[in-house]
């Protein structure tokens, strides 16, 4: 469900941020690969949200299929994934900051006292369900509140974050929640999602400092990809990646009864969706395209180390 | 998990009530049937905790193998029961008030404003894990608070509840919140459970008006039935039934890989716990000891009309 709609945002964030600050080296070269060395991290999205996606996830975090994956702090499975953090302390396990709350039958709330985050909250006391109505709604202040308390929940549920991310983009979605997104992440000294695109607010990347690592592409299925045509999307965007950092961004589930209750009616992103996603990154096809197009697979961990 | 550890404070809760208030008619005779009947609630707790408990209980619900059954209002699966509740408007639903969140991986928070219930809430902002703690902790006038939070929840999400009772019988632990409990209900004109047992509490009875309906005895599994004498347990259970109102309290649910990784660790009302009972209130048998020991299935809906 990341980026659900918001691709479209998330793309046209971030320009060429090379051509704004001086950065001598690429991530490839800070990381010892050559320039022009292709780097993947295959990211599992939306930890916590049900036991189908997180056992999921885990599952293919154990088999290498996904190399990192991020967590919604604000959903009731956050101790399920807090137990397997501690049981891997070495899983590259980030933050999946979460504003909405979009399934029809299953919601959650803020983290953050209801009162002091009342902008956050749709007419039923739930996040808002689309990144639409909150991107119009949110206070960039009580959205600060609320991700600075999902990061504390985590890190009193003896989570160590790697990295942050947005969950369905809403912190992509303005500027001052962009601001307030990289002000937390620079407070905690975390690594977080930016993409490098074309675009007029390039302007927003002046918030980034040197050290922080952009991602140069992101691989994504979207709602054009007919079921039957997964293998052949995600193999052609591994065969055109260019050398550089990129992420794959990939939601795992079993298409089981619970799933297919959470995501009823919503076939994006939907139980099959991430049965197909879990059944891509765990197959030996996967590996096979990775190592034929000589991929480096890297980690949110390995990046984190840039800002120590 | 209704009423775990705490049958023994339910029981003890209220004493002989006819002895303190005039009643010049049973239940049974209110509602029709002779003095002596036997008269059943078969009554299913937590709607809404997992999709599997939803599942089941609806599937028992629209069987008849359950009269009746309580939500867990500040649970994520709320709009599942709902939209139940939307399609089957003659449904029996009550609101089964919670104010603990007793899983190890699955966790839930108040309906409340955190700041406004800060004595509801474990250090890590859930709400108590437990029914003691709870009851150490809980200020009177916030569990009231919450209370009702959950019964507005409950209504702006489209169900009419038909009586009240307590999760894991927090509300029976302490007289101060059993009085909010019955102020609850009176400002809403609910019923709500309230036993008949013989204790020196009985004094709380005095909060109790003498349209409202007492429950004569609870039917309830508890950790000394094997596994395999379920069906006995329950079948002698009815058999010994006494003339007056009961209710079977059972906790459903199916037997999956949700269900089994929310109650991880706690086989007492866990997974195959609440397979057990499902099984056993959706069997032809179940159907056939009623009938022969010629029980009267009722339900809250019909003592609600007490209070009109």
């Amino acid at each position: 469900m990341c980026l659900r709609k918001c691709i479209g945002v998330i793309v046209v964030l971030l320009s060429m941020a090379a051509s704004l600050r001086p950065q001598t080296k690429t991530v490839a070269e800070r990381l010892g690969y050559s320039a022009d060395a292709k780097l993947l991290i295959v990211h599992a999205d939306d930890l916590a949200v049900a036991h189908s996606v997180d056992a999921a996830s885990f599952d293919a975090l154990d088999k290498g299929g996904a190399t990192s994956a991020s967590i919604m702090v604000p959903c009731p499975w956050l101790n399920e994934v807090a137990a397997y953090a501690k049981d891997h302390p070495n899983s590259d396990l980030g933050l999946h900051l979460t504003l909405t709350s979009e399934w029809k039958i299953y919601r959650w709330s803020p983290v953050e006292s209801k009162d002091r985050v009342t902008s956050l909250l749709d007419p039923s006391g739930y996040l808002w369900p689309e990144t639409g109505p909150a991107a119009q709604n949110l206070k960039a202040e009580e959205a600060e509140h609320e991700i600075r308390a999902q990061v504390e929940r985590a890190i009193a549920a003896g989570i160590h974050p790697t990295h942050l991310d947005s969950h369905m983009g809403v912190l992509f979605s303005r500027p001052d929640l962009f601001a307030a997104y990289v002000k937390v992440a620079h407070d905690y000294h975390l690594p977080f999602l930016a993409v490098r695109v074309a675009d007029e607010r390039a302007k927003l990347l002046s918030l980034l400092s040197e050290k922080d690592p952009i991602v140069d592409s992101i691989v994504m299925a979207n709602t054009a990809v007919q079921a039957g045509q997964w293998k052949e999307f995600y193999g052609n965007a591994i065969k055109n990646l260019k050398p550089g950092l990129s992420e794959m961004i990939v939601h795992l589930g079993h298409d089981d009864a619970e799933l297919q209750a959470v995501t009823i009616d919503h076939p994006d992103f939907g139980s099959a969706w991430r049965q197909r996603d879990y059944d891509f990154v765990t197959s030996p096809e996967f590996k096979k395209i990775l190592e034929e197009n000589h991929i480096v697979r890297v980690k949110w961990r390995d990046l984190q180390k840039f800002l120590k």
